[in-house]
């Protein structure tokens, strides 16, 4: 099943698709993704108002996580090119929820800086929660895959220690377009993650090309780490780290510029498409 | 005015201190803080039931903000004491929710690890959101202050280069015990800072004694550094930093030990007391 969250004029709504319309589901989000396939039936059996799939108006799959964590250097070709080891525990940060996008809304380039740079990610939602998870059962917390793009202000980011402030501006992490079921998903150590660039002229680049089989710290074994710290709650997302092929690992390093257009895909999960806004100079 | 939370059977209620009491206000805690002082009054005086001042039923004085922003390395000394300079631009670091403790609770010693290190710290609370805040403008978007302890597992924020884990365990950073609105605090920029230690045996040590007149980044630069990344949100925490005394510093370094008990004080602000209890050996 494939479940999101749609902007309508009276608020944010949970969907499901349903033969190629979005259904309104009366469950919350995090509860319906902990509840598992036989509450996921029963609510989309119990479905109200229908709408079309007008992608335009999804919101974030996940507008309001507990918490949003992500693992970075965990593919060990982007670690390199960047210049770092791969570390023996995962490596991660937080975003806050402001820095969510919705899959098909425009990236704004800040005015602040110039150094806007994109990350193919593969998201994990967390169903049931829980803390001290063993590896071996991981895969039973997980709700769902989404696709997640980690748009970075790269001055931001390395100018200081910590990370944070490079990976939290408003709007400059989408996520979605929906959280697919891990029975969709045969095998998530085995996803194509590609991300194009379309120039104004409508020229596109393949910029990253890579397979979630790479990834350094897998799945379960992430899970297992967070949950030896934190309460994994319904909702909760973590993105999974990006592989080499990013702006910032380019010479000389290649930024997004305004009228550009992101496409960001995870094999059998979806694809994002952010087209990149200049931010007015004046206050917002 | 003193707001904050109160656990009660039915749920988390939204309090004011009036005549030693706590005063239920029918209103959401962030709009209250950004509302300002008449608001406050109007709720207050249309406050409903009251309870007891019965502080070990406090919950976190905001026990759900949008994002937990803090400061490191935000007194020279502090850095000193660990082996860094101070930064240009303010070091922020993210909390998630689930590391939030009320103002009287435990604090667990988590069976992963024994380095469990304390860090008083003043914690602003966003009342008025925004973005792009100037210095100049940025105290009134100031909805109060609290007490903040940065309780940190030390082995968990070093061993990689992002401090996360070790600054998210859950219910590892106790908030409170009230909001104080900024009429109560005429200078937060000379507020003295102090924490003591009671080992089992009683005896008191305090570890910190310093002044927020000593902050690297005062609280506008603060502010206005977050604000030109993320959008500011009522309610949203910013904990500025922590002087030298920690456990980290010292030769050797100084740990935390079960059934000893921190007093964490801001000066005018409130104190909070949390015990420190060993967590269980097996599953949680």
């Amino acid at each position: 099943m494939r479940i999101g969250t749609l902007q309508t004029d009276s608020g944010l709504r949970t969907v499901a698709v349903r033969d190629g319309r979005l259904v309104e589901l009366a469950a919350d989000l995090g509860q319906l993704l902990a509840g598992g396939r036989e509450a996921q039936q029963r609510a989309l059996d119990a479905g109200r108002a229908e709408h079309p799939l007008d992608e335009s108006r999804l919101a974030p799959a996940v507008p309001n996580p507990g918490k949003i964590l992500c693992v970075g250097r965990n593919y060990a070709d982007h670690a390199a090119e960047t210049g770092h080891a791969v570390s023996e525990k995962p490596e991660i940060f937080l975003r806050a929820r402001t820095s969510l996008l919705a899959p098909l809304a425009p990236v704004v380039r800040p005015r602040v800086s110039e150094q806007l740079d994109f990350e193919v990610e593969l998201a994990v939602v967390i169903g049931r929660g829980g803390r001290y998870i063993p590896a071996a059962q991981a895969l039973e917390h997980v709700g769902g895959y989404a696709v997640f793009n980690d748009f970075s202000i790269r001055d931001y980011q390395t100018r200081n220690s910590q990370w944070i402030p490079g990976k939290n501006f408003d709007g400059s992490g989408p996520l979605g377009p929906f959280v697919v079921t891990p029975d969709e998903i045969p095998d998530p150590f085995d996803l194509d993650l590609t991300l194009k660039v379309q120039t104004a002229g409508g020229d596109q680049e393949t910029m990253q090309s890579s397979n979630t089989r790479l990834m350094v710290h897998r799945i379960p074994d992430v899970i297992a780490f967070c949950s030896e710290w934190t309460t994994l709650e319904p909702g909760d997302v973590i993105a999974t780290g990006t592989p080499s092929g990013v702006g910032l690992g380019r010479k000389p390093p290649r930024w997004l510029q305004p009228g550009e257009t992101v496409f960001t895909t995870v094999e059998g999960v979806g694809t994002l498409k952010n087209q990149v806004l200049e931010e007015a100079r004046e206050a917002s």
